[in-house]
């Protein structure tokens, strides 16, 4: 039972057969359908993602991680307090939040609630673009057992031929550009965007931008913080998920009013 | 028993008191005991880690994820041969390997090897620089439960005030600059250093000399691929710990050896 859990656990949107268990076990179906019974309702009391169960020749079991709004709220109720502190504030109204993204167990919850978030999407591919929005889309993708793609500001030697485009950061307001390796991404993917940050949208637009060269979609797009201070107008696009939202910057006092994003709304 | 399964698997190098599990699950200490036992029993057997308990009022259970030798040297004999494929050889003898770098199962191992090999140091904090090697540094803080630092290539607005560093990179002779804000990291912190690739350690050097600038200091080297091209009189270093060694690249026949690292030697 120990050895079943840790090995569902370590294994998220995964179909695992029953014969393949009965085999790890030298046990009968029947006593590992029992087991999986007591593992199911545990996993779901505790709220820790569901056990579907696929019947047929090619069924088996699958664990899809996901955590409840409650706990899931908690959790961003806390992290908004934190970003709150006015020594984050740096100049040009950002957000100093790079020593939260290197917190393994923070990053694990965020992306569980991302994986919560976009668990009945059919997704191929989680892509972000460098740095800081990296951390979160692996703690996305381990929880959704999908490969990452990371989009480059520049175009590294070691990648090999890539597209680039340009687009405009909201940030910097300069023409940037960004690049991907061709050989990263398959045409026709499904992508899911991930990022750690979002004013206007420019750099998620310009990932958006890149993938209609791959001829990929957009299966969804999740940001950690988005800036609220940008009307509903100025954003280009507006189907997207956020975990927090950064309503207002006051630069003279250093203070900040940050609340749980979009994705607690619904 | 599914439950205490998950909670130790989701807190590694976290030292849980016994009290604390009696109060979550209303139970005895001794029976709380008897389960770990159990627990600890299939954790050893399967190769997953050891279940330290310490004994004492101050004392509890931790748990540290391992993984056996043998089990080390399958997955990395596979990604060994992988790498081999004569589709990867890149201009100037570099390896495409981004695409592996981007799986999370694959990561899941690789953070758990680096955290065997370096199980005993004293560690505070693992470090790396950006891109490729973020998330080999996320999945090997994960197992030993720290926080990643990220050194940057440039000196981004959203950091705050940084310390820069000039280095000469083994890629492209050139000097580079890397930088990493002031409050990223703590005076005389013990860092240990992750990257994906080290030909003569011009990069691992560079951030040596800058944990200086932060009276910190190195308390591991891990990469995960060497270029055993490389003589070790020209080795900048030779304190590290490869899982992978790249022995020779032919670049007319786009040949490759790559065998398992000096991890494996000792």
């Amino acid at each position: 039972m120990v050895e079943m859990t840790q090995y569902l656990l370590s294994r998220p949107h995964t179909l695992i057969s029953l014969t393949a268990f009965a085999d790890r076990y030298q046990a009968a179906k029947s006593s590992i359908s029992e087991d999986l019974a007591i593992i199911k309702e545990v996993f779901e009391d505790e709220g820790l993602g569901e056990l579907h169960t696929l019947a047929g020749a090619a069924g088996g079991v699958k664990y899809i991680p996901k955590m409840k709004r409650s706990v899931s709220l908690d959790i961003m109720t806390e992290v908004c307090r934190q970003l709150e502190q006015p020594e984050r504030v740096l100049p040009g109204g950002y957000l100093y939040m790079t020593d939260m993204l290197g917190q393994p167990r923070l990053l694990q919850d965020v992306g569980r609630i991302f994986a919560t978030a976009f668990a009945d999407r059919d997704i191929d591919v989680v892509m972000t673009v460098e740095t800081k929005g990296i951390p979160l889309a692996f703690a996305t993708a381990n929880c959704l057992n999908l490969p990452v793609v990371i989009v480059r500001r520049d175009n590294k030697v070691t990648e090999g031929s890539a597209v680039s485009i340009n687009y405009v950061s909201g940030s910097t307001k300069r023409i940037q550009t960004m690049s991907l390796a061709r050989r990263a991404l398959k045409e026709g993917s499904r992508v899911l965007i991930i990022d750690d940050f979002m004013k206007a949208g420019g750099t998620v637009q310009g990932m958006r931008d890149l993938l209609n060269e791959f001829n990929a979609t957009v299966a969804g797009v999740g940001v950690f913080v988005e800036s609220g201070e940008i009307g509903t107008e100025e954003r280009l696009f507006n189907d997207y998920v956020s975990l927090a939202k950064l309503t207002a910057v006051d630069m003279k006092t250093k203070q900040m009013i940050v609340v749980p994003g979009n994705y607690f709304e619904s």
